[in-house]
């Protein structure tokens, strides 16, 4: 019998990118769809590459139109999925796209967001130590923001195996739609096209916590993390170009071998050959994670680079992904490792 | 038991997208991969996007290697499909990409492409009138080439209804992959970045005697094509601004209702709700068609403009769909109109 | 002694263009810049390209603040021009990159602008027969729309010799600058990065009775356009393709030696040799035209296309060259023909 | 008098750059232009955007034709400058634009090139330290590579400072024209359109000894680097994001003041105010440099961001910039700091 899902925000970006998983996963049936701003409107008008759903309606986001799911997604702004979750039953698996969750430092939500903490669900990111445990059964799950789904799968490798100092360095690029669908005028096309340009610089980006928190639990101990992200002038995808210090001893024997164990089991993380860098357009639209790694002995450092979709493995992917786990079916189950390229 | 099918050409655009499509379809068991200049690499590196594939290693085209399938694609060359689909027997499914056996007549063939003419084989645009019939069952298939299939089918309702004057005038729109991946000055990003321009302006493009053929058949007589090829800053997509003379009395009712009935059985070429236009990005990785049609009573001509994904609809998704309906089995098995937006 | 200018609009895509060339003008002073809802903010916030004035402050567009200058630029928006100009003195230059004072007929301004048509200017594309006339000391300058600008000078050299019927095809694709810098939506770089899209199909664009005027004029009988405009994923660059059936008798040469009479002394439009076609990229920055014309013999056509600087050429190019005319001094002075490229 | 230069690899990026700016320079009479596999060819169909040269031919790279010019441009593959320069007088003003002479270490070069070191040259980079003075009458200048150009301004200021420890990380994102105008597949637009990819990860970039080389003179000690190359989608522009643990004691304040001190008087090195961080798009066609600096107390890093166009103040216009003070005219000749957005 098919698992019923709601959308709460499928207007957007992350709502839009989880219904064109949602449509070709075998297990799920999409019930309602909702928007504030645009309820009532076609969506055929508001996601014209959904085809299958140009008729359907958007409903306004209340408990009413939520209820009689099995699933109810959340792709809603930063601070307002508490207040829906709370409406929703304990026995519904909820899973928030936002950011309200992810935070287990109730002081960092605080400062980095400037409004009371929610709480802290099992985190969706479950190729991290231990975190796939956590979602089984689970009906309360976090998905990562997408900056520290790259970051966290290029670096926990070498943290966790003890290969680097605690002081990250980390340098991102990331497509547009990672802004959002709200027009602004830095995000419009003129602007951004033939563009790169930094924001948030100086570790005032909200995911910067959420980072600290990955690599900490990796390594055990207190990980700091100097965070830039930038944007590029591409719609979809996140390049992450992270380094720590190489401890004492650190050989690129030893990180290789390292980064083999840790990911050779996982469906969507594919440490690429030697020689072969990751890129962004090879994920496009996939749940992929291409990774790759270098020890540059004159630096004295380990450099870890990341691709993924940012809607996709970050985001709306992630959250397919840890949804087939909480529900206990296969991991993979309506995702691909499969990009579209050119 | 699944079709086994073989891919000649697997290093390329055309033969990636292939490889991308029977990857998800449910019948199809991928078989040998050919490549003469790229024999013996791993397809991770020359398809990076294409994970699952990664350690396959192309084989040369030969009559060997292409034995033993029940589908072999050619995605070779113009010019070089006819000396291997001799070698293949009667009873293999043979579908061709390039354009070897598209046209008809053979002086339109020698005197754009300069050789002797091979052949003519089912044309793979089954949206048109009778092409279903012809393919169904049938060992040899001529896929369309992009700029034809575009075309053809945002104006192929016009004529087909009487509605249009015989001489139509054509402005298309395409992404860089429709030129190949053979590293040329021109295709650089350097240069196709922040640049439109046009090629093969004043009737010089191969695709143009076959947009005449197909809207010819349409017509019930001679339609003149004026056809502008352009290079757009996209990777995929084509957009066709396709317009005609509207004959005495024609009405936006009249348009309206001929495009209606036209397409309303297909199932992925979708027209689009009136007020709405095709965007590439909509159909971006799928094989949806978006077409839309206007009458401009004060120009007093009917303007259909259409917008596919040059390598899905445009090329390996149109040779899945025939494949399909040659087979015998579901014309819509392992292709989508779902596109990968934004 | 310098010419004083001002420029109204001075925050948005036009008004920055003017000031870039305006800031290499040798015989212009820049005077009061002007916005209505930026004003008191830094212009290195609103520009960060014209670091020369970054610290200058806008000012609210205003009598006072604009009295006392040689010229006044108004880059408003449409229908708000009228009601500054009159404020301002019959012996200032009053250049209006606006649509209010281009249109001659009054009937055609009410029916695709919706309001009372303020008057006609003198119009500022010195190129069409007549114009620089009109242009060579008059205090009023219409600058006309970009589209027309791109498509009035490939088109008018056939119209002008008697080449070609008065029913024209127009399909051209513009830059997103061309659409402004308020945020919507569809102008966000994640929607037109990867995308072409029409808009305005079927005589709806506001550009199309200018076209028709300018094109009549050249041939001295009402000419119909066609005009289909396509947003292109690149910031700025027309490229007008345009064609019309020819007359008879009409041959490649007869068309080529028409083309390079009515061009040949022009400092801007310049006529590639034949065989090049042109592209955007060649006049990224520039005030150059790039026009290349074909004549189909197969199809019964001329086709001719233009690339131009939507920004540039297409706007504040044309006001600059227009003022250089109308205040006496050489009419390239200011502006170059080289482009940015790649 | 105008001095007389000549461009030996008028064809490439470099080249073509270079005389789109000495086009405008007003003591520059432009004289040969040759490029060897394009001799004989028109500049019209190498460089369309340059159309005041269209009609110029390119001439072979023999020194009878680079004889009797007063400046002597060098845009040739690296390697190739010693031969050349060697046959021109040593009266004769030669600027090498290739990486040949940039080295002060034999063995750096040796390691990093696989050549014999030809020899160093005054470093035109003229804003680090001690720089100008090294350049005023020279007859031999080398020019930066874009990359070290880029970083180079970001840092020195820190190093210069003492605000800094000798470890740099460097990550910085280029435009395609960095990789020149040979077409190779992974610089084709339909690869790099949509995708950021790294290379040459791990020390391994050539760049890496000049950053070392210009870093280390500043700093008075041995500074390290990790570099990270990344190729984006745009055509033009470096933005490089670079940062080094601060020393104990550093404060915002203290960077804030180094940074406005040692950039204080520079014409193209730009300092944004607090708040604002560079953007490639800005410095689009310009000379001009964008820098901005943070202190991030919570990770005790400095992070300087600088934005240039790679083309301009990254190549051609540092050549020219050098070229004046060696010629002793004014500094900012020919140049501009105004940049060609949106």
């Amino acid at each position: 019998m098919a698992v019923r899902a709601a959308v709460a925000g499928a207007s957007g970006y992350a709502g839009g990118e989880l219904l064109r998983l949602l449509l070709t996963h075998p297990g799920i049936e999409i019930g309602a769809l909702t928007g504030n701003s645009n309820a009532g409107r076609r969506l055929g008008a508001l996601q014209p590459h959904l085809l299958p759903l140009a008729d359907r309606a958007l409903e306004p986001t209340t408990p009413e139109v939520l209820a009689g799911h099995d699933v109810v997604f959340l792709a809603l702004p930063h601070g307002e999925s508490a207040a829906v979750a709370e409406q929703l039953g304990e026995d519904v698996l909820v899973i928030d796209m936002g950011a309200d969750f992810r935070l287990r430092d109730a002081t960092d939500w605080q400062r980095f967001y400037g409004s009371p903490h929610a709480g802290t669900w099992p985190y969706g990111l479950p190729e991290l130590p231990g975190a796939r445990a956590a979602l089984e059964g689970s009906k309360r799950v976090a998905v990562p923001g997408c900056y520290p789904t790259a970051v966290s799968l290029a670096l926990f490798p070498a943290y966790a195996a003890g290969l680097a100092e605690p002081e990250a360095v980390i340098v991102a690029a990331s497509g547009t739609s990672g802004a959002g669908k709200a027009p602004k005028p830095h995000l419009l096309g003129s602007e951004v096209m033939g563009s790169m340009a930094p924001y948030g610089v100086g570790g005032g980006h909200r995911h910067t916590p959420e980072m600290i928190q990955n690599l900490s639990a990796a390594a055990g101990e207190r990980v700091s993390v100097s965070f830039t992200p930038t944007l590029a002038p591409m719609p979809r995808g996140i390049l992450a170009t992270c380094s720590a210090r190489a401890r004492p001893g650190v050989t690129a024997e030893s990180v290789r071998e390292a980064y083999e164990k840790a990911l050779a089991d996982e469906p969507f993380v594919h440490l690429l050959p030697e020689g072969q860098w990751p890129a962004t357009a090879s994920v496009y639209g996939s749940n992929a994670v291409q990774v790759q790694v270098a020890h540059d002995a004159a630096a004295g450092r380990i450099v870890a680079i990341s691709a993924i979709d940012n809607l996709t493995k970050g985001t709306a992917g992630g959250a397919v992904q840890s949804m087939n786990i909480a529900l206990g079916i296969d991991e993979t189950t309506g995702l691909t490792t499969i990009g579209v390229a050119p």
